[in-house]
């Protein structure tokens, strides 16, 4: 045994005790060897104690890291240092929308029966979208749900039933130290961009909603650093060309003059090298009004940059403006249109809306992946848009167990593109006084239908009027698409993140003001603090409204239906 | 010191020794103190030495709970032992049909606005819908994605494309030991239930699907030992009473001989006491065809039990069944009623029958939270029906954002049933010629509509077979409730669970395929060997049907269409 062969020089007060042999025993089983010891002893206790100390630390390291499994388990840990969060939005996206541009994916692009969408597979649950003057919510009281996280009345820009201003979380986190971005394909004054920045009484205040955008009438001066999307007109002073104001401010010059670079064209765009080049603050207004559908702007995409384009020049620019700070930075991205595809109910501008926006929550993924800060990203709607059905019955007789996205995929125009065409030609051509061969043409170029029948021909020669709803229907019935109104419903919409584990607070089926607590949440702002800085800020009202919106009782013997839509206690 | 005042008596050899002394120093920084030390030396030792392996055993155990919690998080973990699993079906319940109830639910009990439906709370993921032959698959087909976890075509009974059989997750079940069940509130031949324990090429041979389920012609023999629903017409002898067989076989008389018991009336599910007093096999027929719509039967509960009070029985007798045994139960309970409702277009009578699915589920989960045996209930829908909207256009105009639960409210009876009512009066009363006030008297005191035009009266009056839509859609239009079809719909469906960490593989968006593999992942059942054991078998096929199912191709100019809803390769 190497015990007996130990040197003879070890000290005396090293020589193994009795006890030791005895603990020998109890290790060994073997019987206690008795007789002159040395060193061993001393380095064996040395030896078990350390062991000892080692377990003992190891007990510590592994206990620590379970209970920290088990406290993610059961609740989402508050995150800590610097973290990006982004916000998207889907507006107008119902849950049928993903079946409806799924099913035309599969078609168009010959994939296999279950490949999903992008957003398919980070679905984590459902929101409950009313507001609290109606089931059915419009955008302005949906976004305001997500920017204060409070329900308010249709049409309210981040202020409540009582019309005083709720501070946001984009105004928070400004607060805070985050740089701030909203990206949008719609005018950047509409009402989801606009409840994060604006608190106006009304959503069509939109002259004044730009004004404070850029903070020049904002009670809290600039919180926003980077703008892009469309609404360039409600920035330039009424009277100069493409200007929609009623008054004769230029807010792009004012703007410039408090410091807000800015950007214009597609030109403009580029020279911002997908955000490398962005000097913040960063006003970017790339179209009049709206930014064109998808289906449309991919034929224009050297006037107009896409959702995605403007959302990964947004990622890059506020990365790289926060690389040297101790905040990270929050970023609003829309898919603005998805909803006036539905209003329209027009399907084949809607799947490229939602692949567009399907593209652009790709890109955030990534970004996310890649990028050294932390962050997450969670995406819902405001609300359904149209009542959509991926199911048509188009005769008294049983229907057929179909749907037809195949007939999606020959449209090459949105319907409100070829409405307006229809409506040129017919302006530039007042001697051709049957345009049944121009509509004709217009419908086998536009949505690849040749097969209208002489009654579709004539409701659209006959009545002008009636050209978007005529053909958007045209399309809705070849394929099979339901619609039960030009307006919003009250089906809820999905919730989707880039992390389950760290959303975990919205997996599930939740209020809509859920989602605005978890924005505030992951970032650990006080936006509280920021309504009681706002309050005493009058908002501006108009004239015309009451202490709560007109929303009319239309049918009779139903006059505890008012009681219902009326005003509920939070 | 303690260790100064040990007992002279100490032995020589358990002195302590210097290296022990050095190790003092080591421990608590003091300096070493030299003289002679009884006693103290050994037990120290032993005690280093006991605290290293105890600090060892605790790094192992709670390293093993680190492993496993990691391990959860990651996967989840293969279930081991005696357990129970619970399917629910809500047949053509889409996502807005929760929304749908759940304003209802508010509405008619006074609650606020965040108050759920107990199927909310619960909600973790989406299933795609899809079946071979069509983007808009139909229950058969919906339900054989759910029993064999397969694909097939619309119309299939657990049969696939080739017409082939595929071993279902009850009869694996019951193969492996498990006691089987299947309670619905639509005929037990109907396709959902069916497609558990028989395999037909086309779902509408109920005559031969009675006879399968029973056992008395399933290649199997029985597989099923409890079955609770409606539909008892197929099991009765063509001629007699309440009979809708095309042959003479008395079904009922063959299980009797069979050993199955048998319950028919409500004073049979009495003596069933709840599950107390079920005698296996059981089979319960308490309506000739399927049970009444809720909103009918509760008004007629002494002839006709709920699926609520079905489910309970169920869950009982299976429980009490399996008591002593190894393995627990597989049972399907089928909200059935929630599709006909969706059909038939009529609003009040599908939020009764949500309302009476919840109650059923919201009792699954007590069973679950109170039963000894471990077990999980997941739910899900087999498709949409109807493209419901919680919106609807009523006029040209652009609409207002309102939907009115409260219109649903008034109505005391289903549509359908309206309508026989209304047939056997018509039927009883020849002599009156004008049935404009029994018309107009069926709606106040059906629908609790006062406002009837009177164009809405006419039709109903003068179009006798339209009164089933009419009913159905007057209600509608006063709710704003939209629908696009009476068929069913493409959009994807809700899917819940008792337990979102034990269905964490069904968590988020997935093919309804993937809800089967998770039935039979769960129980660890051998499925596949089921469907080689039904190899051979020849599965009746109706001299009707041709190599796949016809679908009509509807539209000139489409003709890529019949390719694209042609079978794809699985």
């Amino acid at each position: 045994m190497a015990r007996d062969e130990e040197p003879l020089l070890a000290r005396r007060d090293t020589e193994a005790s009795m006890g030791q042999a005895e603990e020998d025993a109890l290790l060994t089983g073997e019987p206690v060897h008795r007789g002159p010891r040395r060193g061993w002893g001393f380095w064996r206790q040395i030896g078990v104690f350390a062991w000892a100390v080692v377990a003992t630390l190891a007990v510590i390291v592994v206990g620590v890291a379970y209970q920290k499994q088990l406290a993610d388990k059961n609740t989402t840990q508050k995150p800590t240092g610097k973290r990006n969060l982004i916000f998207m939005v889907s507006d107008g996206m119902g849950p049928t929308s993903l079946s409806l541009t799924r099913s035309y994916m599969q078609y168009a692009q010959d994939k296999p029966f279950n490949k999903q969408l992008v957003l398919d597979k980070h679905m984590i649950g459902q929101s409950r979208t009313r507001s609290s003057s109606s089931l059915v919510t419009d955008s302005a009281a949906g976004a305001t749900a997500f920017s204060c996280g409070k329900k308010s009345y249709n049409g309210a820009i981040s202020v409540l039933d009582d019309h005083s201003p709720c501070g946001t979380v984009l105004e928070a986190a400004h607060k805070a130290g985050y740089l701030t971005g909203l990206v949008v394909t719609t005018r950047l004054t509409d009402a989801t961009p606009a409840t994060f920045a604006a608190h106006v009484n009304a959503r069509d205040q939109e002259d004044e909603i730009a004004r404070q955008m850029i903070g020049v009438s904002h009670p809290l001066g600039r919180v926003v650093d980077l703008m892009l999307g469309g609404g360039r007109c409600f920035f330039l002073p009424k009277g100069t060309a493409g200007a929609c104001r009623s008054d004769n401010e230029d807010v792009v010059a004012t703007a410039k003059k408090m410091g807000w670079s800015y950007a214009s064209t597609r030109k403009d765009f580029d020279a911002l090298k997908g955000g490398k080049s962005v000097k913040l603050p960063m006003l970017g207004l790339f179209a009049t009004e709206d930014i064109p559908y998808e289906i449309d702007r991919r034929n224009e995409s050297d006037i107009y940059p896409s959702l995605d384009e403007m959302a990964r020049t947004a990622l890059t620019a506020l990365s790289e403006a926060t690389k040297d700070s101790e905040q990270g930075f929050f970023l609003m991205i829309e898919g603005s249109r998805i909803d006036h595809a539905g209003h329209a109910n027009d399907p084949s501008a809607q799947v490229h809306e939602v692949l567009a926006y399907d593209k652009a929550f790709s890109s955030v993924l990534d970004f996310l992946e890649k990028d050294s800060t932390p962050g997450v990203m969670v995406a819902t709607s405001d609300h359904e848009t149209g009542g959509l059905a991926t199911a048509r019955q188009l005769r008294p007789t049983y229907p057929d167990y179909l749907w037809y996205p195949d007939a999606l995929a020959n449209a090459t125009s949105s319907c409100e593109r070829l409405t307006r065409r229809y409506y040129e030609y017919r302006e530039a051509h007042p001697e051709i006084k049957n345009l049944t061969d121009y509509v004709a043409e217009s419908l086998r170029k536009g949505l690849g239908i040749y097969d209208a029948t002489p009654a579709e021909l004539e409701i659209l020669v006959n009545n002008p009027d009636y050209a978007p709803y005529g053909y958007a229907d045209m399309i809705s019935r070849r394929s099979q698409t339901g619609w039960s109104t030009h307006g919003h419903s009250a089906a809820d919409v999905n919730i989707y993140s880039s992390c389950s584990h760290t959303a975990k607070a919205l997996q599930g089926n939740h209020e809509n003001t859920e989602v605005g607590a978890f924005l505030r949440e992951y970032l650990d702002l006080d936006v509280d603090a920021i309504t009681k800085q706002l309050r005493g800020h009058s908002v501006l009202k108009p004239s015309w409204m009451g202490p709560l919106p007109a929303e009319g009782v239309r049918l009779d013997g139903q006059s505890h239906v008012e009681k219902y839509h009326g005003n509920f206690k939070y």
